[in-house]
Parts: C-alpha cells; sequence; structure tokens
C-alpha cells in the first residue's frame, strides 16, 4: 500500500468515527433541549452504545498500524503539515483510547452516572453526606485512571494533559501562583472602593426581547446561524452536530440581563471557534478546537474582552435601551458599564466577576490535587472549602450547596483535570487580545463601531483554523509570539478596573 | 445453551439494532425540525452510517442461527405468544434482509437520493421530461428488488407483502373493484347536489391558537406529552425516536384552518398507536405498529371517524370558535361540520376529501402496476395520469407538478408497495370503529362528551398493545371478529355523506 492509500484508509476509518460522534451529539443535544421525560432510559442507552461503538473503532488495531506505517512519511511532510498533525493527534488519541481497559471504562461510566444522579438529589437538600461515600469512590478511580497513563513527572499530570495537551500540574501551579500574587491585591484596592451600583441590571427583561438581542450581538460577532442555532436549556452549552451544524444554548431569566446575555456571548464564542476550523480537516480528530483552556479563551475573549468592553457597549447601549423600552432610560452607558463589571466576592463561581473569578478555579484546582494526593480527606472537603472561601474571598458559604457541593464536576465525571482550563482560557484570552490589538491597529475603534470581522479574521487566521493541530502553547506561541504569560492578562485586569474603581 | 439463554442472546441483539435506529429516528427527526442548512451533508452520511450498522447486525449469521434453534421451542409456547411472534417476525425481517446484497441496497439507495433531489427541483418546474430516465431507472431496479424476493404469485407481491404483510395483489384489487363499484354512484349523487359552502375555513386563523387548540384535542384524545412533542416540519409526520418517546409534527397555513388541524388529529392516531404498544415488547422488532395499512387506520380512525364527526364537534366547536374570536361567530356548528367534510373531485391527494381520496389511491396503484409489469411506458405516465383522472374524477391537471409528478413516493422510492395501505387504512379504520361502537355502547354519545378513554382503551387491548405480534389480516380479525371487509366503510360513507348531502 502506498503512504496515500494508508492515509486514506485511516480517513476513512477516522470519518466513521467522527460520524459516530455527531450522532452522538445530536442525541446529546436533544436531551437537553427538547426531549421529553419519558425518552430518559432509552435515551441513556442509545448514547451509551454509539459511544461504545465510536470508541470501539478508535481502539481497533488496524489504528495502530496505519499510525505505525504513516508517522515517518507523514513527519517528513513537516511537522506542520495537515498529515503530521493527523498522524500525531490521532496517535495520542488512540493511545489513550487503548491505555485504558474497556471494564475499567465501564465501571467509571456507571459509578459516575449514578453519582450525578445522587448529586441532582443531595445538592438541593444540602446532603453532603449523601454524596461522600460516592465522591470516595470516585477519587479512588481517578486515581486509578491517572494510573493507567505513564511517564509524568506528576501522575495527576495525566489528568491535566487530558484536558490540556502539553499543560503539566507544575506549570499550572506556577502560572497559578504568580496570578494570585497579581490579583490578591487588586481585589483589595476593590474592596476598599465604594460599591458598584448594579441594580439596572435587575428589573424587568422579557425573554424575547432579550433573545432578539443576544441573537443580533453575536450575527454582528459572525456566528453563522445558517451553520448553526441557538436554543434554550438549563445549563448553556456549545455543542458540534457535524460540520456545518455548530449550535448553542442560552438560558434567561426576566429579572435579570446579565444571565442570558453574556452565556451567550459566550457560547457563541465557544461555536465561532468551531465554526473556523478549516473544513479540510473535517472527519478527522484535528476538527476541533485544540484544548479545554484554548475553547475557554475564545469564550471569554468574545464574552469579556468584547463584550464586556466600554467600546462594545459604546455601539450596543442604544439597541438594548431600545429592546426594553422604559427599563434602561433613567441609566446611561457608564453606569451600564460599572454594573456589568462589578466586582464583589460571592460564593458562585459561575457568577463570579472577572477579577475574582479565578479565585474560585484556584481553590477547586488545589483542593482536587489534595484528594487526589490524598493530604485531604473528602469527609474533611466541606471544612477546607469553607475555610478557604473565607481566607481568599472574605466570604463564608451559609452551607454545602454553595459549597463543596456547588459544581458538577466532581460529581458527574472524575477529580481533577477539568477546573484549571477555565483560568487558563482567562489568562490566554487576554495575551490573544494584546496580540490582536497589536496587530490591527484601533481595534476599540473597530468595537467601538461594531465592526468584528477584523478580530474575527485574526482569531480565525491564528487560532480557529488551525482545530487540533497544534497543542495550546504552541497555539499561544504562534498567535502571539511569545510563551503563556500572565502579564497581559494583569495588565487587562488592572487597567480596565484600576479605571472602574479608580485606583 | 438454554433456550431462555439463546432468547436472550437473542433479545440482546435485537435491542441494539433497536436502540441504533432509534438514535437514527432522532437524527432524521431533527434533520426535518431544527438542523440548519449546514449540517445537511454531515447529517445524510450519518444517517447512512447508522443504518448501515442497523442493517449489518440484522443480517449476522449468529441472528439466523438463534431464530432457527428458537423455532420450534418459540412455536411450542403458543403462536400467539410474544416468543413466538418474536421468532416469527424476526426471521421475516431477517429473512427480507438477506434476501437483498448489500451492493443493491447499496445502489438504489444512491439512486433514490439523487432522483429525490432531482424531483424537488422537476416538480415545481413541472418537468416530468427530467425525472424521465431517473423514473425508469427505479421501474428496473423495484423490479430487481421484486425478484430477490421468492415464493409470490405475482412478483410485485413481495413489493405490496413489504409494506402490508400478508397482503397481495389480488386481495387488493378485489378490494378496490369492489370498493370502487360502492364509491362511483356515491360521488355522482353527490355532485348532482348543490355544492357546500366552506369559505368559513377560510380565514385568519394565527398559528399559535392553531397549536394550541390542536394540543388541546389530541391531549383529549389520549395522546401523552410526557412521552412525545409536537414540532412543526415542511411534511407532516410521525416518528418513534425510542420507548416513551414518539413525536409527531404539524404543519399551519393560518389562511386555512383544516390542514393543521386534521394534520394534528391524524398524526396523534399514528402517536398513540406507538404510544399504546405493550412496554414489555420494547427492544425487538414487535415494538412498532404492524403494517402501514393497519397504522394508517388508526391515524384516518382518530382524523376521520372522530375528528371530522359531528358529536366531536357537538364538544369542541364552542373551544374552536373561543379560539378564533370573531371569526367563525356567524358560522353554526353544522355549517362547520359541512364545511370539513365538503366533497369535491380535486387534483390533489393529500388535499383530497374522504370520499374522492380512494380514487386517488386506485389510479396510483393501477399505475404503478401497469409501470411494473411493462403495460405502461415511463414516457406514457403523465397522458395515463392525465386520462384517468379525467374519467374517475371529472378533473382534469393542467400540468404533470399536480399529476405524475404530484407524490414524493415514486421519485424517492421504489415504485410498488407505497399507496394501496392508505386505503386498506381507511377500509379498517371503519371496520375497527363498528365493532368499537358495537362493543363500547353509546360511543357517539361518549365523543360528544368529549370522552375518548373507552375508545382508546378498545384500541389498545385490541390493537395498540400488541405491536407487531399480529399480521393487518389477523389484527383485523381479531378486533373485529370479522375478515376485512369494505362493508363498514362503505357503510360509513353512504351513512354520514348520504345524510350531509341528502342523498
Amino acid at each position: 500500500m502506498t503512504h496515500e492509500a494508508q492515509l486514506a484508509e485511516l480517513k476513512l476509518r477516522l470519518r466513521e468515527i467522527s460520524d459516530l460522534r455527531g450522532a452522538e451529539a445530536v442525541l446529546g443535544w436533544d436531551q437537553a433541549t427538547y426531549m421529553p421525560p419519558g425518552g430518559a432510559e432509552a435515551r441513556g442507552r442509545q448514547l451509551a452504545l454509539l459511544s461504545r461503538l465510536g470508541h470501539e473503532r478508535l481502539v481497533e488495531p488496524a489504528i495502530g498500524r496505519l499510525l505505525d506505517a504513516l508517522a515517518p512519511w507523514a513527519e517528513a511532510q513537516g511537522a506542520d503539515s495537515d498529515a503530521a498533525a493527523l498522524v500525531r493527534v490521532t496517535r495520542r488519541d488512540f493511545d489513550r483510547a487503548t491505555r485504558v481497559p474497556s471494564a475499567f471504562i465501564q465501571r467509571l461510566s456507571e459509578h459516575t452516572a449514578a453519582s450525578y444522579h445522587a448529586w441532582e438529589r443531595a445538592r438541593p437538600a444540602n446532603d453532603f453526606a449523601a454524596m461522600r461515600p460516592l465522591l470516595e469512590k470516585t477519587v479512588e478511580l481517578s486515581r486509578e485512571l491517572a494510573a493507567f497513563y505513564t511517564g509524568y513527572a506528576n501522575p495527576y499530570d495525566a489528568l491535566i494533559d487530558l484536558a490540556e495537551d502539553g499543560m503539566t500540574v507544575a506549570t499550572v501551579r506556577a502560572l497559578f501562583t504568580e496570578l494570585r500574587a497579581g490579583l490578591v491585591p487588586l481585589i483589595a484596592a476593590i474592596r476598599a472602593r465604594p460599591e458598584t451600583d448594579d441594580r439596572c441590571l435587575a428589573g424587568d427583561f422579557p425573554e424575547p426581547a432579550q433573545q432578539a438581542f443576544g441573537e443580533q450581538a453575536i450575527r454582528a460577532f459572525g456566528y453563522d446561524y445558517t451553520r448553526g442555532r441557538q436554543d434554550k436549556t438549563a445549563h448553556p452549552f456549545m455543542t458540534k452536530l457535524g460540520r456545518g451544524d455548530v449550535r448553542i444554548t442560552t438560558r434567561y431569566r426576566t429579572d435579570n440581563l446579565s444571565d442570558g446575555l453574556f452565556s451567550t456571548l459566550h457560547e457563541a464564542g465557544h461555536a465561532m471557534y468551531e465554526q473556523g476550523i478549516d473544513d479540510g480537516l473535517d472527519g478527522t480528530p484535528l476538527f476541533t478546537g485544540t484544548t479545554s483552556g484554548v475553547h475557554e479563551s475564545q469564550s471569554r475573549l468574545w464574552e469579556n474582552l468584547v463584550g464586556r468592553s466600554l467600546p462594545f457597549w459604546r455601539h450596543w447601549y442604544a439597541p438594548l435601551q431600545a429592546a426594553f423600552p422604559g427599563v434602561l432610560d433613567d441609566v446611561d452607558v457608564n453606569a451600564f458599564y460599572r454594573a456589568i463589571n462589578k466586582v464583589r466576592p460571592s460564593l458562585i463561581r459561575t457568577e463570579a466577576d472577572e477579577v475574582t473569578y479565578n479565585l474560585h478555579v484556584m481553590l477547586r484546582f488545589d483542593l482536587e490535587l489534595a484528594l487526589l494526593e490524598g493530604t485531604l480527606k473528602v469527609a474533611d472537603l466541606p471544612e477546607a472549602w469553607r475555610a478557604r472561601v473565607q481566607s481568599d474571598l472574605g466570604v463564608s458559604p451559609p452551607d454545602d450547596r454553595d459549597g463543596a457541593l456547588q459544581d458538577v464536576h466532581w460529581y458527574g465525571g472524575i477529580v481533577g483535570g477539568a477546573f484549571q482550563s477555565y483560568t487558563l482560557g482567562n489568562i490566554m484570552s487576554a495575551q490573544f487580545f494584546a496580540a490582536a490589538r497589536r496587530d490591527l491597529g484601533d481595534l476599540d475603534g473597530q468595537i467601538g463601531a461594531g465592526r468584528y470581522a477584523p478580530l474575527r479574521a485574526w482569531l480565525t487566521d491564528r487560532i480557529y483554523r488551525h482545530g487540533r493541530k497544534f497543542t495550546a502553547p504552541e497555539i499561544v506561541q504562534r498567535a502571539t509570539g511569545q510563551p503563556l504569560s500572565i502579564t497581559p492578562y494583569l495588565a487587562y485586569l488592572n487597567t480596565k478596573y484600576g479605571a472602574l474603581y479608580g485606583l
């Protein structure tokens, strides 16, 4: 067989896996949006079947043989070539998938399903005791999972690496320590200033007007509705059902404008990344965003660096006022801008402002590592959480509902590897944005004029089109000319919030 | 292996096939309802893949071996037992699936996809010439398909048998000839009477009110929204995505009440059948309606025998008037009842009234048999169509758009085997309804009081719960105590339309 024929054979197999995953995404999307309650049981089975069929096809020895045969040839095309990236990334997925025995996967997914269902009841009931044995088991399984992967300095590097190809506990810890040192004095300075008045965000905001305004904004960003759509779900998400079909979901609160609006901008950022990947990568593992952190950098960039900026609102505030007649008449754009950027230490990660958000992430990162390393017992988690929230944020969770039971991640998945990507995304978003500003000239002027095409073209060229061809560190280096650094992010926060709070 | 273990093994395999088909149904539903245009290409591939995976699993030799091993044991459970029916029906599906080479299936489905796309353009363009070579090829492929099945008196019996297990060209022809003899004088008598005034059905009927009214009616029928939902599509349909998830779709015209209302009742009839199947049959080929004809009998029963009856409207007419304030104020229930039952020979099958509808079906049945038998050339089809419409209905299609190009069936599938089921459904609907009336006493009184539970319970007991355990002739015999007969249907039409037209 020629290398071309081997590549074609590999792509044929990968295409089938990709189509199975696309089908799985359709079923998952429907499950979250429109499925009637009676459909749950059959849907769970259908999803598990498609997932198994995809996994079976990925771990077939023929894939390993094709990768072996293709590797030298592909590498010779140049490390940046599609062929080299395809073989490299598929090898990574193949090794990961074959490393973990399917009996373990079965055991893990049965346990996480049970744990998730228990958590759905335990969280509203504030019943950490009910979750304790389940979480202990999850920690154990997470350790077992990490142990299947070898060659890491820290065994939990494996869990981080699953989400953030190329990142380690050590690199994340170093970044977080540095970031923390910059955030703490900024938060202290803000807390010494008078509290921002954000009452204008609470009011009567009819859902259809919120939906229409959000759609108008993300259409202007460049989210393509001929290749996507937006629906409502309990928890907003973005999902790719296939090439040309990248959907987002949002939820609305009629008594609060922020939730629906910023989650729309956020998910649109994820979606534009997926919509911007080179079509030539379709049907391969390269046809998706590269890591959770880089994905989050794009949602955060459009949500925060664009969507919570003063230039953005100089353009959109009049349309917003018109969308909700009477509600915002007495509020000027500067007051509105201050309100949507109010900094206030709080209990809930997903509701936190840009500045304090990262402290929520860091506490989760530290606590999950302590759980994995055995220096923290699950039984002691609620108290450790409370103490850390108190010391970091100066507020105290009245219960575990808004404490250790708050996020689904540990209860519906594994412990370790998920949270760091949120803050990595924030850090990268600022570095990308600073580089775009350097290259595009008057970026604020463009945003102030409602012109996002130059920014989106820059992001597409530097990030989106490459899909998974490069790792997060590579993408950062290529897009910005610098290694990953917290400097642009701290500069962004200090400048923006310094001005907002007169520091 | 014990027979119990063999049965369990068979069921495990069938469950997986059923889950693949459920997943396929989810993708198909989404394709028709919410999929953005950009998703079409990937969706086509995903659907083809799931269909292929389901087919591959069905034709596995292990299934044949399990069926062989189980047959005597299952038959010993009694012909009516679930085990016997399971082995019998799975054998039928297995034999059909293995009889046709997969290369032929591939060729057929590529051709029908191409033909369907061409028809989508050719019909609006009234361009039969463009379809001629494609339809000639379809006729050829339909003959080839029929030839794979052996043991039939007429080779085209195979095509009818695919949709109507147990029916043949001879039995259908005999029924149709008899029915035609009854319909022709009835239609002639009606045409001699003054035309019904149905202008009240054209007006301004806002979509949300149509949706709400339709939903109220089918909830009253017993369509279970916790195990289903209703959405909008270009062409209404019912689909089963899994146990507990049976959905319907409808379309609305704001200038005409009939279309949305009666298609809602029609699809709800299909859906209640699927919702009423015994859960114990889930995951097997028995867990669906038995034949197209019996399915159609249920949609027609709820749409026509209930939904176009005077007792139904005695109950629902006031709510309907209230749903469209001002529009129907000057129309009394009798005038409305006459309008929705207006008989008028027309060009379009799907818009035809109850009486003339069957003539549309019969002309298609006769023409497609002539095409298959070679007594009619595809080139001569448009003229043959026009002549038959003129002689049967006394109207003349101005073009092929509303003539030989009208229905999708021949252009997106095979020629033969589809149309007869519509009229068989009509015939059976009246036979079932008459038997229910005999058993339930004052059925009109119940319907007039908005009480459908007795009727639905009767249908569930006699028809729905059995799924595919029995063939159409068996179901008719079991449910009504009589073999299939046109007598109840002609009696129904003569009584109803005799009264309406003062014959």
